[in-house]
């Protein structure tokens, strides 16, 4: 996809994929961009990810990131730490001739094996050469076990333009990546707003991703802006908020072994938090994705799934749709199983609950739990 | 099994369950029994949690308990308490000639469908008619998904028995029941001791299991005492906890689909609850029970699911061990990975953690994960 006004990327294959794949990948703006970073609260943070959110605190403006898929270099202990310093240090002189620290990292694939720093090194000179205006071969180079390439663009009245790019499937891969999401604007949006604004939107999108219900070390989303084309602030933010919400459903969609899209709609919750809580208790329940993928109306599983949850719920005020279909609303609703069951035999199934209690609304996003997802987590990889 | 002191039982096919088999049971006292109960937390306990926590509470003496399954009356609305109310009022008569409100009552089963109530009244008279020495056929009775009847004994020094009856496959089954625990014993042990104790005990073993990593409407742990024998107070506790702990493990054996019993130890932790935590989030990590189904020591999946959990942790401290080898310990430790693997090849995997920081330790109960759960829960079964 075309990328906006400021932006270049690129991509190579490194060597660190055994397969030869591309797995090393530059975005590069020579104008210092603005930025925010929203990234994983694992007590075991990958290097790449401390070093992102030390330079985030402080305030450092960047010039962009070098992404290597591949390898995670978390749970390598210390040396992981000068690792990530080389592969730093190494793309800030390979993409801009030696600006000190300006360009972020991030590091996806296999966790506790020594990041091949050596392989880096001899390949970003050509990473660096080859820059373009399109973000495709990125893409492609930031993936691990996702079974396609994930990007969504828009071109706002007024010409600003937003790509997001993104990897993932599985929340949690600690020895196939995790996920990352890397979002460029050229429209103006300042600084402090950006900031502000990143944090909700990944809150209601990227953080409502469940696949296994689990975080990992190197989960990391990031938006960069190059600040040339003048926008109304309103419908930037809400551009943006809709970009990463297709993201987050192309992610839950390519979830491991998934065949279907599951969206949770979750409103009455007390509050916003409940309603997110709600919403991914829900998504997250391996007894509702079995059903998912069987078809099967389960909904006491749904209930089940709330009750269990540390939102405030009460059974009497308690609605739940499955398709649009109300099952349940203070007691049992008669409905048609066979009809209900037959109406689930689609790629995405929605699930919406209202809580009865307050105006806290949010959604979740999740995929079924199939054998394939066994199959696949269960093999002997190491 | 030989039920102690005071106790009768017995079991019948009330036509609850669609196959015939047994899905009625009663454990019975002439004489009042000193008892304590641990239930779940769930924001929508069913009517007869409901009802015996309330005895509970207000400290009434019970005579014992008639337990259905096949039918949980869960998510039934108002309709559910009335027929629990019934229940009870119903084994009261058959079992102690009237004595109101002296008989606690259990259901498991299907959620969300009616209490056939009208099986249960015809059928309870012969049921309190048949009463007899022995817990075999009660287990039976209480068993919904359940491969095999639960039930472990001890006779201690000095003559006092224990005996435990636990049903329970997947820990939250909302379409097919939830885990149910009922032990019985003449030890002598005081009212309150018993209440004390019991809490800790639970929390220690029966809270510790996670098949699904959830808590349904149902559960119930209980025990009773007969107090006709006197006992060492410290041995009883001892020998009671044992019991539950091997209870515990037959539990989380039998969850659905699984081939292998996983057990997690944490210990430095940096208190009791922080390492029970710790080893629940081990236990229940999807990408872990398919790493044990698939024999594969991917320990990068273990230190993630600890990082990701709510205890208090450091990379440099921890320590992580499978099968009794030490496979991190700070940063990769170097092992065999064909001879761990082999040696994963058994009926029970161990996962040992040292987080290296306090003194809080705590044991963890679940299982593989397997297609055959995928294939049991995705099944149309409604």
């Amino acid at each position: 996809m075309r990328l906006p006004r400021g932006f270049k990327a690129s991509a190579i294959a490194a060597g660190i994929k055994p397969s030869g794949k591309l797995d090393l990948g530059a975005v590069f703006s020579r104008t210092p961009l603005y930025w925010s970073l929203v990234s994983t609260e694992h007590s075991f943070r990958a290097p790449c990810v401390s070093r992102n959110r030390a330079r985030f605190t402080s305030g450092q403006s960047v010039h962009g990131i070098v992404v290597n898929s591949g390898n995670a270099n978390a749970a390598t202990g210390e040396q992981g730490i000068w690792d990530n310093e080389d592969f730093a240090g190494l793309s800030t002189n390979a993409l801009s001739a030696g600006r000190v620290q300006n360009i972020l990292t991030a590091s996806t694939g296999v966790v506790g094996k020594r990041l091949p720093i050596e392989h880096i090194r001899d390949t970003l000179p050509e990473l660096a050469k080859s820059m373009h205006d399109t973000s495709d071969a990125f893409a492609e180079a930031i993936m691990t076990t996702d079974t396609t390439p994930k990007q969504v663009a828009v071109t706002m009245q007024g010409g600003a333009r937003i790509v997001g790019v993104a990897k993932g499937s599985g929340m949690i891969h600690p020895n196939m990546a995790t996920m990352l999401v890397f979002v460029m604007t050229d429209a103006d949006i300042a600084q402090e707003k950006l900031r502000e604004v990143w944090g909700d939107i990944c809150a209601n999108t990227f953080n409502q991703i469940t696949v296994d219900g689990d975080t990992s070390p190197n989960d990391m989303a990031l938006v960069f802006s190059s600040h040339e084309v003048t926008v109304d602030e309103g419908e930037f933010i809400s551009a943006l908020s809709a970009i990463c919400e297709r993201l987050t459903q192309k992610i839950a969609r390519d979830g491991e072994g998934a065949t279907k899209l599951l969206t949770v709609q979750v409103q009455g919750a007390r509050n916003l938090e409940e309603a997110r809580i709600a919403s991914r208790a829900i998504a997250k329940s391996p007894l509702v994705k079995s059903a998912v993928h069987g078809n099967d109306p389960n909904w006491g599983r749904i209930l089940t799934a709330i009750g269990a949850s540390d939102a405030v719920s009460e059974m009497a005020s308690l609605m739940i749709g499955l398709q649009g279909v109300t099952v349940f609303q203070g007691s049992p609703r008669p409905y048609d199983e066979k009809a209900l069951s037959d109406a689930m035999k689609t790629e995405e199934v929605v699930i919406s609950v209202d809580l009865g209690i307050g105006n806290g609304a949010a959604k979740a996003w999740g995929c079924d739990l199939t054998a394939e997802y066994v199959r696949i987590n269960a093999d002997y990889t190491t």
